[in-house]
Protein backbone atom coordinates (compact mmCIF):
# COMPACT_ATOMS: atom_id res chain seq x y z
CA UNK A 1 0.00 0.00 0.00
CA UNK A 2 2.67 2.44 0.99
CA UNK A 3 4.56 2.17 -2.58
CA UNK A 4 1.50 2.41 -4.00
CA UNK A 5 0.73 5.99 -2.52
CA UNK A 6 4.17 7.31 -2.89
CA UNK A 7 4.30 5.71 -6.57
CA UNK A 8 1.08 7.72 -7.65
CA UNK A 9 1.98 10.58 -5.81
CA UNK A 10 4.77 10.99 -7.63
CA UNK A 11 3.16 10.69 -10.45
CA UNK A 12 1.08 13.40 -9.90
CA UNK A 13 4.16 15.62 -8.62
CA UNK A 14 5.08 15.02 -12.62
CA UNK A 15 2.01 15.43 -14.14
CA UNK A 16 1.55 18.91 -12.32
CA UNK A 17 5.42 19.89 -13.12
CA UNK A 18 5.00 19.70 -16.90
CA UNK A 19 2.11 21.36 -16.88
CA UNK A 20 3.45 24.38 -15.11
CA UNK A 21 6.00 24.51 -17.29
CA UNK A 22 4.49 24.16 -20.35
CA UNK A 23 1.89 27.25 -18.93
CA UNK A 24 5.34 29.08 -17.65
CA UNK A 25 7.07 28.77 -21.64
CA UNK A 26 10.23 30.57 -19.76
CA UNK A 27 11.59 28.47 -16.88
CA UNK A 28 11.93 24.77 -16.58
CA UNK A 29 11.65 23.23 -13.33
CA UNK A 30 15.29 21.71 -11.21
CA UNK A 31 14.99 18.34 -9.17
CA UNK A 32 17.11 18.06 -6.08
CA UNK A 33 16.84 14.51 -4.45
CA UNK A 34 17.69 14.46 -1.22
CA UNK A 35 17.73 12.18 1.74
CA UNK A 36 16.63 12.44 5.40
CA UNK A 37 19.09 11.00 8.21
CA UNK A 38 16.67 9.68 10.15
CA UNK A 39 14.94 7.38 7.34
CA UNK A 40 13.61 8.30 3.20
CA UNK A 41 14.34 11.51 1.51
CA UNK A 42 12.08 13.18 -1.10
CA UNK A 43 12.67 15.02 -4.62
CA UNK A 44 12.37 18.68 -4.86
CA UNK A 45 11.61 20.57 -8.17
CA UNK A 46 11.45 24.24 -7.76
CA UNK A 47 11.30 26.63 -10.38
CA UNK A 48 12.68 30.09 -10.28
CA UNK A 49 12.76 33.74 -12.34
CA UNK A 50 10.05 31.81 -15.15
CA UNK A 51 7.45 33.96 -17.36
CA UNK A 52 4.37 33.27 -15.00
CA UNK A 53 6.47 32.30 -12.26
CA UNK A 54 8.95 33.98 -10.07
CA UNK A 55 9.33 31.22 -7.56
CA UNK A 56 7.75 27.96 -7.14
CA UNK A 57 7.98 24.53 -5.60
CA UNK A 58 6.43 21.08 -6.00
CA UNK A 59 7.80 18.80 -3.37
CA UNK A 60 7.78 14.78 -3.13
CA UNK A 61 8.59 13.34 -0.10
CA UNK A 62 8.57 9.99 1.68
CA UNK A 63 9.67 10.35 5.05
CA UNK A 64 9.68 7.54 7.75
CA UNK A 65 11.54 6.77 11.78
CA UNK A 66 11.31 7.83 14.77
CA UNK A 67 8.23 10.02 15.24
CA UNK A 68 9.95 13.27 17.53
CA UNK A 69 8.41 13.28 21.11
CA UNK A 70 6.59 16.74 20.58
CA UNK A 71 4.62 15.47 17.00
CA UNK A 72 3.54 12.09 18.85
CA UNK A 73 1.77 14.37 21.13
CA UNK A 74 0.68 16.83 18.87
CA UNK A 75 -1.08 13.97 17.02
CA UNK A 76 -1.78 12.69 20.32
CA UNK A 77 -0.67 8.84 19.55
CA UNK A 78 2.05 6.84 21.25
CA UNK A 79 3.90 5.03 18.74
CA UNK A 80 7.00 6.94 17.83
CA UNK A 81 7.66 5.43 14.53
CA UNK A 82 5.68 7.03 11.66
CA UNK A 83 5.49 6.96 7.88
CA UNK A 84 4.90 10.00 5.77
CA UNK A 85 4.65 10.60 2.31
CA UNK A 86 2.91 13.58 0.18
CA UNK A 87 2.92 16.19 -2.48
CA UNK A 88 2.81 19.85 -1.39
CA UNK A 89 3.41 23.09 -3.77
CA UNK A 90 3.55 26.32 -3.58
CA UNK A 91 3.75 29.05 -6.39
CA UNK A 92 4.61 32.91 -6.03
CA UNK A 93 3.68 34.13 -9.43
CA UNK A 94 5.81 37.77 -11.06
CA UNK A 95 2.72 39.26 -11.66
CA UNK A 96 0.44 40.82 -8.50
CA UNK A 97 -2.65 40.06 -10.65
CA UNK A 98 -2.13 36.15 -10.53
CA UNK A 99 -2.63 34.60 -6.83
CA UNK A 100 -0.61 32.95 -4.88
CA UNK A 101 -1.70 28.84 -4.50
CA UNK A 102 -0.64 26.01 -1.91
CA UNK A 103 -1.48 22.44 -2.80
CA UNK A 104 -1.08 19.64 -0.51
CA UNK A 105 -1.54 15.36 -0.67
CA UNK A 106 -0.23 13.45 2.11
CA UNK A 107 -0.68 10.49 3.19
CA UNK A 108 0.44 9.66 7.10
CA UNK A 109 0.79 6.22 9.20
CA UNK A 110 1.33 5.50 12.56
CA UNK A 111 2.06 1.93 12.79
CA UNK A 112 2.55 1.22 16.42
CA UNK A 113 -1.52 2.92 17.07
CA UNK A 114 -2.86 0.83 13.70
CA UNK A 115 -3.71 4.48 12.33
CA UNK A 116 -3.47 5.62 9.04
CA UNK A 117 -4.85 8.79 7.13
CA UNK A 118 -4.63 10.89 4.34
CA UNK A 119 -5.10 15.21 4.04
CA UNK A 120 -4.86 17.64 1.67
CA UNK A 121 -6.35 20.52 0.30
CA UNK A 122 -5.88 23.21 -2.38
CA UNK A 123 -6.40 26.85 -1.77
CA UNK A 124 -5.86 30.26 -3.45
CA UNK A 125 -4.41 33.78 -2.33
CA UNK A 126 -4.90 36.24 -4.62
CA UNK A 127 -3.23 39.82 -3.91
CA UNK A 128 -6.09 41.35 -5.85
CA UNK A 129 -9.87 39.91 -5.24
CA UNK A 130 -11.07 38.73 -8.64
CA UNK A 131 -15.01 36.89 -7.14
CA UNK A 132 -14.97 35.23 -11.19
CA UNK A 133 -11.82 33.51 -9.88
CA UNK A 134 -12.98 32.61 -6.63
CA UNK A 135 -16.23 31.27 -7.76
CA UNK A 136 -14.22 29.22 -10.92
CA UNK A 137 -12.10 27.68 -8.61
CA UNK A 138 -14.72 26.77 -5.88
CA UNK A 139 -16.38 25.25 -8.70
CA UNK A 140 -13.83 22.94 -9.67
CA UNK A 141 -12.73 22.05 -5.81
CA UNK A 142 -16.52 21.52 -5.30
CA UNK A 143 -17.17 18.90 -8.36
CA UNK A 144 -13.88 17.06 -7.36
CA UNK A 145 -15.62 17.18 -4.05
CA UNK A 146 -18.57 16.13 -5.36
CA UNK A 147 -17.69 12.54 -7.01
CA UNK A 148 -16.86 11.16 -3.37
CA UNK A 149 -19.20 12.88 -1.36
CA UNK A 150 -21.58 14.60 -0.61
CA UNK A 151 -20.94 16.16 2.37
CA UNK A 152 -17.38 17.05 1.35
CA UNK A 153 -17.40 20.34 -0.42
CA UNK A 154 -18.89 22.27 2.42
CA UNK A 155 -17.24 20.50 5.20
CA UNK A 156 -13.95 21.18 3.66
CA UNK A 157 -14.30 24.44 2.50
CA UNK A 158 -15.23 25.39 5.64
CA UNK A 159 -12.17 23.37 7.25
CA UNK A 160 -10.21 26.10 4.99
CA UNK A 161 -11.72 28.55 6.14
CA UNK A 162 -10.90 27.73 9.69
CA UNK A 163 -7.30 26.57 9.19
CA UNK A 164 -5.88 29.07 6.60
CA UNK A 165 -6.85 32.21 9.50
CA UNK A 166 -4.58 34.33 10.38
CA UNK A 167 -5.74 34.74 14.04
CA UNK A 168 -3.64 37.68 14.96
CA UNK A 169 -4.43 39.70 11.64
CA UNK A 170 -8.57 38.50 11.52
CA UNK A 171 -7.94 37.57 8.16
CA UNK A 172 -7.83 34.71 5.94
CA UNK A 173 -4.75 33.86 4.12
CA UNK A 174 -6.43 34.78 0.60
CA UNK A 175 -10.75 33.16 -0.43
CA UNK A 176 -9.79 29.26 0.90
CA UNK A 177 -10.70 26.18 -1.07
CA UNK A 178 -10.43 23.43 0.60
CA UNK A 179 -8.44 21.67 3.75
CA UNK A 180 -9.16 18.07 5.25
CA UNK A 181 -6.98 16.06 7.54
CA UNK A 182 -6.96 12.52 9.22
CA UNK A 183 -10.27 11.31 8.17
CA UNK A 184 -11.29 8.54 9.98
CA UNK A 185 -11.28 5.15 8.86
CA UNK A 186 -15.14 4.17 9.07
CA UNK A 187 -16.84 7.22 10.22
CA UNK A 188 -15.74 8.85 6.92
CA UNK A 189 -14.30 6.91 3.84
CA UNK A 190 -12.43 3.81 3.75
CA UNK A 191 -8.84 4.13 3.47
CA UNK A 192 -8.28 3.13 -0.14
CA UNK A 193 -11.68 5.32 -0.97
CA UNK A 194 -9.66 8.12 0.87
CA UNK A 195 -6.59 7.38 -1.42
CA UNK A 196 -9.23 7.42 -4.81
CA UNK A 197 -10.43 11.36 -3.49
CA UNK A 198 -7.12 12.92 -2.58
CA UNK A 199 -5.41 11.47 -6.01
CA UNK A 200 -8.35 13.71 -7.70
CA UNK A 201 -7.55 16.61 -5.56
CA UNK A 202 -3.82 16.15 -6.88
CA UNK A 203 -5.38 15.98 -10.35
CA UNK A 204 -8.13 19.01 -9.86
CA UNK A 205 -4.66 21.52 -9.09
CA UNK A 206 -4.18 22.50 -12.80
CA UNK A 207 -7.77 22.93 -13.89
CA UNK A 208 -8.50 24.77 -11.01
CA UNK A 209 -5.48 27.09 -10.91
CA UNK A 210 -4.29 27.36 -14.85
CA UNK A 211 -7.49 29.16 -16.12
CA UNK A 212 -6.96 31.85 -13.57
CA UNK A 213 -3.35 32.17 -14.24
CA UNK A 214 -3.62 32.56 -18.17
CA UNK A 215 -6.91 35.18 -17.38
CA UNK A 216 -4.45 37.66 -15.61
CA UNK A 217 -0.77 36.76 -16.15
CA UNK A 218 -0.59 39.38 -19.17
CA UNK A 219 -2.43 42.13 -17.31
CA UNK A 220 -0.48 45.27 -17.33
CA UNK A 221 0.66 46.49 -13.58
CA UNK A 222 1.99 49.45 -11.44
CA UNK A 223 4.58 49.58 -9.11
CA UNK A 224 2.01 50.33 -5.85
CA UNK A 225 0.27 47.02 -7.17
CA UNK A 226 3.26 45.24 -7.16
CA UNK A 227 4.19 46.83 -3.58
CA UNK A 228 0.79 45.29 -2.53
CA UNK A 229 2.01 41.81 -3.37
CA UNK A 230 4.73 42.14 -1.68
CA UNK A 231 2.96 43.18 1.47
CA UNK A 232 0.41 40.32 0.92
CA UNK A 233 3.31 37.98 0.32
CA UNK A 234 4.11 39.00 3.82
CA UNK A 235 1.24 37.61 5.36
CA UNK A 236 1.58 34.41 3.48
CA UNK A 237 4.76 34.47 5.19
CA UNK A 238 3.05 35.27 8.51
CA UNK A 239 0.52 32.46 7.93
CA UNK A 240 3.45 29.82 6.94
CA UNK A 241 5.66 30.54 9.79
CA UNK A 242 3.58 31.23 12.66
CA UNK A 243 0.56 28.92 12.12
CA UNK A 244 0.94 26.30 8.92
CA UNK A 245 1.69 22.51 10.78
CA UNK A 246 3.03 21.20 7.65
CA UNK A 247 5.90 23.79 8.38
CA UNK A 248 5.91 23.25 11.81
CA UNK A 249 5.95 19.44 11.50
CA UNK A 250 9.06 19.75 9.23
CA UNK A 251 10.61 21.84 10.81
CA UNK A 252 10.68 19.44 14.13
CA UNK A 253 10.80 16.62 12.24
CA UNK A 254 14.60 17.38 11.10
CA UNK A 255 13.32 17.70 7.51
CA UNK A 256 15.05 19.43 4.93
CA UNK A 257 14.39 22.96 5.31
CA UNK A 258 15.25 24.44 2.17
CA UNK A 259 12.36 22.36 0.96
CA UNK A 260 9.95 22.90 3.43
CA UNK A 261 10.58 26.90 3.29
CA UNK A 262 10.47 26.83 -0.50
CA UNK A 263 7.13 28.14 0.20
CA UNK A 264 8.08 31.26 1.09
CA UNK A 265 8.42 34.01 -1.74
CA UNK A 266 11.40 35.38 -3.08
CA UNK A 267 11.08 38.81 -2.41
CA UNK A 268 8.16 40.11 0.64
CA UNK A 269 7.57 43.62 2.20
CA UNK A 270 6.35 44.40 5.67
CA UNK A 271 5.81 48.08 6.14
CA UNK A 272 4.38 49.88 9.34
CA UNK A 273 0.52 50.05 9.66
CA UNK A 274 0.02 49.94 5.90
CA UNK A 275 -3.86 50.72 5.75
CA UNK A 276 -5.38 50.44 2.61
CA UNK A 277 -7.17 53.45 0.97
CA UNK A 278 -11.05 53.12 1.75
CA UNK A 279 -12.91 51.62 -1.72
CA UNK A 280 -9.51 50.64 -3.35
CA UNK A 281 -8.97 47.37 -4.89
CA UNK A 282 -6.80 46.71 -1.74
CA UNK A 283 -8.99 47.50 0.53
CA UNK A 284 -11.52 45.72 -1.47
CA UNK A 285 -9.39 42.21 -0.96
CA UNK A 286 -8.60 43.17 2.57
CA UNK A 287 -12.14 43.89 3.68
CA UNK A 288 -13.77 40.51 1.73
CA UNK A 289 -10.94 38.21 3.45
CA UNK A 290 -12.57 39.48 7.10
CA UNK A 291 -15.30 37.39 6.09
CA UNK A 292 -16.44 34.01 5.15
CA UNK A 293 -18.21 33.87 2.06
CA UNK A 294 -20.25 30.74 -0.05
CA UNK A 295 -18.39 31.29 -3.46
CA UNK A 296 -20.68 28.78 -4.99
CA UNK A 297 -24.21 27.10 -4.22
CA UNK B 1 6.95 50.70 41.95
CA UNK B 2 4.76 50.18 38.33
CA UNK B 3 4.95 53.76 37.73
CA UNK B 4 8.13 54.31 38.75
CA UNK B 5 9.40 51.72 36.45
CA UNK B 6 7.46 52.70 33.47
CA UNK B 7 8.32 56.49 33.58
CA UNK B 8 12.11 55.44 33.76
CA UNK B 9 11.35 53.19 30.56
CA UNK B 10 9.45 56.06 29.05
CA UNK B 11 12.20 58.25 29.22
CA UNK B 12 15.02 55.93 27.98
CA UNK B 13 12.36 55.38 24.97
CA UNK B 14 12.87 59.11 24.61
CA UNK B 15 16.44 59.24 25.21
CA UNK B 16 16.91 56.28 22.28
CA UNK B 17 14.65 57.89 19.80
CA UNK B 18 16.39 61.58 20.11
CA UNK B 19 20.22 59.84 19.46
CA UNK B 20 18.69 57.65 16.72
CA UNK B 21 17.20 61.17 14.62
CA UNK B 22 20.53 62.54 15.66
CA UNK B 23 22.20 59.92 13.67
CA UNK B 24 20.24 59.15 11.03
CA UNK B 25 20.14 63.00 10.06
CA UNK B 26 17.20 62.49 7.41
CA UNK B 27 13.63 61.13 9.18
CA UNK B 28 12.42 61.16 12.31
CA UNK B 29 10.37 58.92 14.47
CA UNK B 30 6.15 58.96 14.43
CA UNK B 31 4.47 58.51 17.26
CA UNK B 32 1.57 56.00 17.26
CA UNK B 33 -0.48 56.17 20.44
CA UNK B 34 -2.52 53.33 21.16
CA UNK B 35 -4.69 51.77 23.65
CA UNK B 36 -5.48 48.31 24.37
CA UNK B 37 -8.70 46.57 24.77
CA UNK B 38 -7.85 44.61 28.06
CA UNK B 39 -6.14 47.47 29.79
CA UNK B 40 -3.37 49.61 29.21
CA UNK B 41 -1.66 51.17 25.75
CA UNK B 42 1.63 52.02 24.26
CA UNK B 43 3.52 54.52 22.14
CA UNK B 44 5.00 53.25 19.16
CA UNK B 45 7.64 55.10 17.76
CA UNK B 46 8.45 53.88 14.26
CA UNK B 47 11.47 55.56 11.29
CA UNK B 48 11.06 55.01 7.85
CA UNK B 49 13.36 55.25 4.82
CA UNK B 50 16.18 57.86 6.36
CA UNK B 51 19.61 58.41 5.85
CA UNK B 52 20.86 55.54 8.20
CA UNK B 53 17.08 53.62 9.06
CA UNK B 54 15.58 51.96 6.50
CA UNK B 55 13.01 50.70 8.93
CA UNK B 56 13.06 51.40 13.12
CA UNK B 57 10.52 51.03 15.49
CA UNK B 58 11.32 51.83 19.08
CA UNK B 59 8.21 51.41 21.64
CA UNK B 60 6.55 51.79 24.68
CA UNK B 61 4.16 49.38 26.14
CA UNK B 62 2.12 49.28 29.96
CA UNK B 63 -0.37 46.50 29.57
CA UNK B 64 -2.33 44.82 32.46
CA UNK B 65 -5.13 42.13 33.19
CA UNK B 66 -6.09 39.08 32.48
CA UNK B 67 -3.58 37.26 31.05
CA UNK B 68 -4.52 34.40 28.67
CA UNK B 69 -4.41 30.85 29.97
CA UNK B 70 -2.16 29.83 27.11
CA UNK B 71 0.09 32.20 28.66
CA UNK B 72 -0.09 31.41 31.64
CA UNK B 73 0.66 28.13 31.08
CA UNK B 74 4.14 29.14 29.66
CA UNK B 75 5.23 31.32 32.23
CA UNK B 76 3.70 28.39 34.79
CA UNK B 77 1.87 30.52 37.09
CA UNK B 78 -1.44 30.16 38.23
CA UNK B 79 -2.82 34.16 38.88
CA UNK B 80 -4.39 35.25 35.68
CA UNK B 81 -3.75 39.26 36.28
CA UNK B 82 -0.59 40.40 35.05
CA UNK B 83 1.15 43.76 34.99
CA UNK B 84 4.07 44.37 31.99
CA UNK B 85 5.52 47.41 30.86
CA UNK B 86 8.80 47.59 28.35
CA UNK B 87 10.56 49.24 25.94
CA UNK B 88 11.41 46.79 22.54
CA UNK B 89 13.39 48.46 19.42
CA UNK B 90 14.46 46.64 16.13
CA UNK B 91 15.89 48.79 13.86
CA UNK B 92 17.17 47.53 10.30
CA UNK B 93 19.16 50.30 8.29
CA UNK B 94 19.30 50.73 4.88
CA UNK B 95 22.91 49.83 4.07
CA UNK B 96 24.23 46.05 4.10
CA UNK B 97 27.48 46.98 6.01
CA UNK B 98 25.24 48.24 8.91
CA UNK B 99 24.37 45.22 11.46
CA UNK B 100 20.92 44.70 12.39
CA UNK B 101 19.90 45.45 15.81
CA UNK B 102 17.78 44.75 18.59
CA UNK B 103 17.27 45.83 22.50
CA UNK B 104 14.41 45.46 24.85
CA UNK B 105 13.62 45.89 28.74
CA UNK B 106 10.95 44.83 30.62
CA UNK B 107 9.13 44.11 33.83
CA UNK B 108 6.69 41.57 34.42
CA UNK B 109 4.05 41.45 37.86
CA UNK B 110 1.49 38.49 38.34
CA UNK B 111 0.53 39.97 41.81
CA UNK B 112 -1.96 37.18 42.23
CA UNK B 113 1.48 34.91 42.68
CA UNK B 114 3.48 37.37 44.32
CA UNK B 115 5.83 37.19 41.78
CA UNK B 116 7.72 40.05 39.65
CA UNK B 117 10.70 40.38 37.31
CA UNK B 118 12.89 41.84 34.95
CA UNK B 119 13.95 40.62 31.83
CA UNK B 120 16.01 42.29 28.64
CA UNK B 121 18.51 42.50 26.47
CA UNK B 122 20.70 43.72 23.29
CA UNK B 123 21.94 41.68 20.27
CA UNK B 124 23.41 42.14 17.27
CA UNK B 125 22.91 40.61 13.88
CA UNK B 126 25.36 41.41 11.08
CA UNK B 127 24.21 41.02 7.53
CA UNK B 128 28.35 40.87 7.07
CA UNK B 129 30.45 39.81 10.03
CA UNK B 130 32.88 42.61 11.19
CA UNK B 131 34.77 40.82 14.47
CA UNK B 132 36.06 44.15 15.60
CA UNK B 133 32.66 45.49 15.90
CA UNK B 134 31.10 42.00 17.62
CA UNK B 135 34.72 42.89 19.87
CA UNK B 136 33.43 46.64 20.81
CA UNK B 137 29.88 45.75 20.88
CA UNK B 138 30.20 42.62 23.60
CA UNK B 139 33.08 45.28 25.51
CA UNK B 140 30.01 47.58 26.14
CA UNK B 141 27.64 45.20 27.06
CA UNK B 142 30.32 43.61 29.73
CA UNK B 143 31.05 47.21 31.03
CA UNK B 144 27.57 47.49 31.72
CA UNK B 145 27.16 43.92 33.11
CA UNK B 146 30.40 43.83 35.09
CA UNK B 147 28.97 47.25 37.10
CA UNK B 148 26.27 45.15 38.31
CA UNK B 149 27.30 41.44 39.26
CA UNK B 150 30.63 40.02 38.40
CA UNK B 151 28.95 36.89 36.49
CA UNK B 152 26.25 38.84 34.90
CA UNK B 153 28.42 38.93 31.61
CA UNK B 154 29.09 35.66 31.25
CA UNK B 155 25.86 34.42 32.21
CA UNK B 156 24.05 36.47 30.15
CA UNK B 157 25.75 36.13 26.92
CA UNK B 158 25.11 32.63 27.18
CA UNK B 159 21.88 33.22 27.82
CA UNK B 160 21.48 35.29 24.23
CA UNK B 161 23.72 32.80 22.59
CA UNK B 162 21.24 29.59 23.65
CA UNK B 163 17.88 32.25 23.31
CA UNK B 164 18.72 33.70 19.37
CA UNK B 165 19.40 30.10 18.06
CA UNK B 166 17.34 29.82 14.92
CA UNK B 167 17.18 25.82 15.45
CA UNK B 168 15.96 24.61 11.67
CA UNK B 169 19.20 26.46 10.73
CA UNK B 170 21.50 25.13 12.94
CA UNK B 171 23.03 29.13 13.32
CA UNK B 172 22.83 31.97 15.25
CA UNK B 173 20.43 35.00 14.29
CA UNK B 174 23.85 37.15 15.00
CA UNK B 175 26.77 37.84 16.91
CA UNK B 176 24.36 37.53 20.12
CA UNK B 177 24.86 39.90 23.19
CA UNK B 178 23.36 39.19 26.48
CA UNK B 179 19.36 38.12 27.42
CA UNK B 180 17.99 37.61 30.49
CA UNK B 181 14.69 37.09 31.88
CA UNK B 182 12.76 36.27 35.03
CA UNK B 183 15.96 36.90 37.82
CA UNK B 184 14.61 35.41 40.58
CA UNK B 185 14.43 38.15 43.82
CA UNK B 186 17.21 36.46 46.21
CA UNK B 187 19.05 34.37 44.52
CA UNK B 188 19.82 37.09 42.07
CA UNK B 189 19.27 40.67 42.53
CA UNK B 190 16.70 42.00 44.72
CA UNK B 191 14.11 43.85 42.36
CA UNK B 192 15.22 47.35 42.99
CA UNK B 193 18.67 46.77 42.04
CA UNK B 194 17.63 44.67 38.84
CA UNK B 195 15.59 47.63 38.09
CA UNK B 196 18.77 49.88 38.23
CA UNK B 197 20.62 46.79 35.70
CA UNK B 198 18.02 47.47 33.35
CA UNK B 199 18.04 50.79 33.43
CA UNK B 200 21.84 50.85 32.56
CA UNK B 201 21.00 48.10 29.71
CA UNK B 202 18.60 50.55 28.51
CA UNK B 203 20.65 53.33 28.25
CA UNK B 204 24.47 50.95 27.31
CA UNK B 205 21.98 50.55 23.73
CA UNK B 206 23.16 53.36 21.72
CA UNK B 207 27.03 53.52 22.86
CA UNK B 208 27.03 50.10 21.97
CA UNK B 209 25.76 50.22 18.70
CA UNK B 210 26.09 53.65 17.23
CA UNK B 211 30.09 53.54 16.81
CA UNK B 212 29.29 50.97 15.08
CA UNK B 213 26.46 52.48 12.71
CA UNK B 214 29.18 54.84 11.99
CA UNK B 215 32.00 53.01 11.43
CA UNK B 216 30.22 51.53 8.12
CA UNK B 217 27.26 53.48 6.69
CA UNK B 218 29.24 55.38 4.06
CA UNK B 219 31.27 52.05 2.72
CA UNK B 220 29.84 51.29 -0.56
CA UNK B 221 27.88 48.42 -1.32
CA UNK B 222 26.84 46.21 -4.56
CA UNK B 223 23.67 44.95 -5.53
CA UNK B 224 25.12 41.56 -4.95
CA UNK B 225 25.66 42.70 -1.14
CA UNK B 226 22.26 44.64 -0.92
CA UNK B 227 20.59 40.64 -2.10
CA UNK B 228 22.55 39.42 0.49
CA UNK B 229 21.00 41.85 3.07
CA UNK B 230 17.47 41.37 1.90
CA UNK B 231 18.00 36.84 2.57
CA UNK B 232 20.15 37.75 6.01
CA UNK B 233 17.10 39.74 6.58
CA UNK B 234 15.03 36.47 5.73
CA UNK B 235 16.53 34.60 8.30
CA UNK B 236 15.60 37.36 10.99
CA UNK B 237 11.74 36.87 10.31
CA UNK B 238 12.28 33.17 10.79
CA UNK B 239 13.14 33.83 14.25
CA UNK B 240 10.95 36.13 15.00
CA UNK B 241 7.86 34.20 13.89
CA UNK B 242 9.05 30.62 14.72
CA UNK B 243 10.99 31.08 17.61
CA UNK B 244 10.91 34.32 19.82
CA UNK B 245 8.96 34.08 22.72
CA UNK B 246 8.05 38.26 23.04
CA UNK B 247 6.59 38.22 19.65
CA UNK B 248 4.31 35.03 20.51
CA UNK B 249 3.28 37.00 23.99
CA UNK B 250 2.17 39.94 21.85
CA UNK B 251 0.36 37.71 19.36
CA UNK B 252 -1.43 35.57 22.18
CA UNK B 253 -2.40 38.74 24.63
CA UNK B 254 -3.94 40.60 21.68
CA UNK B 255 -1.09 43.12 21.33
CA UNK B 256 -0.90 45.47 18.78
CA UNK B 257 -0.05 43.92 15.85
CA UNK B 258 1.88 46.78 14.16
CA UNK B 259 3.85 46.96 17.18
CA UNK B 260 4.79 43.77 17.24
CA UNK B 261 5.69 42.91 13.91
CA UNK B 262 7.35 46.17 13.43
CA UNK B 263 10.33 44.01 13.94
CA UNK B 264 9.96 42.75 10.48
CA UNK B 265 12.28 44.63 7.86
CA UNK B 266 10.61 46.39 4.98
CA UNK B 267 12.08 44.04 2.56
CA UNK B 268 13.23 40.55 2.73
CA UNK B 269 14.10 37.65 0.47
CA UNK B 270 14.12 33.97 0.56
CA UNK B 271 15.58 32.58 -2.24
CA UNK B 272 15.75 28.26 -2.58
CA UNK B 273 19.01 27.14 -1.52
CA UNK B 274 21.23 30.17 -1.27
CA UNK B 275 24.85 28.63 -0.61
CA UNK B 276 27.36 30.93 -0.27
CA UNK B 277 30.39 30.79 -2.35
CA UNK B 278 33.33 29.49 0.44
CA UNK B 279 35.52 31.41 1.22
CA UNK B 280 33.27 34.38 0.47
CA UNK B 281 32.63 36.78 2.85
CA UNK B 282 29.10 36.12 3.11
CA UNK B 283 30.08 32.23 3.91
CA UNK B 284 32.05 33.65 6.43
CA UNK B 285 29.50 35.25 8.21
CA UNK B 286 27.17 32.05 8.03
CA UNK B 287 29.75 30.03 9.42
CA UNK B 288 30.90 32.38 11.96
CA UNK B 289 27.15 31.91 12.91
CA UNK B 290 27.44 28.20 13.76
CA UNK B 291 29.14 28.12 16.15
CA UNK B 292 29.75 29.94 19.88
CA UNK B 293 32.19 32.70 20.21
CA UNK B 294 33.82 34.59 22.85
CA UNK B 295 33.96 37.63 21.56
CA UNK B 296 35.72 39.66 24.86
CA UNK B 297 38.01 37.90 27.22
Amino acid sequence: MRSLISESFRAIQNEICSGLEAADGGAKFTSDTWERPGGGGGDSRVIQNGNLLEKGGVNFSEVFGELPPIVAKEFAVTSTSFFATGVSLVLHPYSPKVPIVHMNIRYFEVPGDGLAWFGGGIDLTPIYLDREDAKNFHTVLKTTCDKHHADYYQRFKKWADDYFFIKHRGETRGIGGIFFDRLSDGKDLPLNEQFSFVRDVGKAFLPAYLPIAEKHRNESFSEQEKQWQLIRRGRYVEFNLVYDRGTHFGLHTSGRIESILMSLPQFASWQYNHQPTPGSPEWDTIEALKTTHHWVD
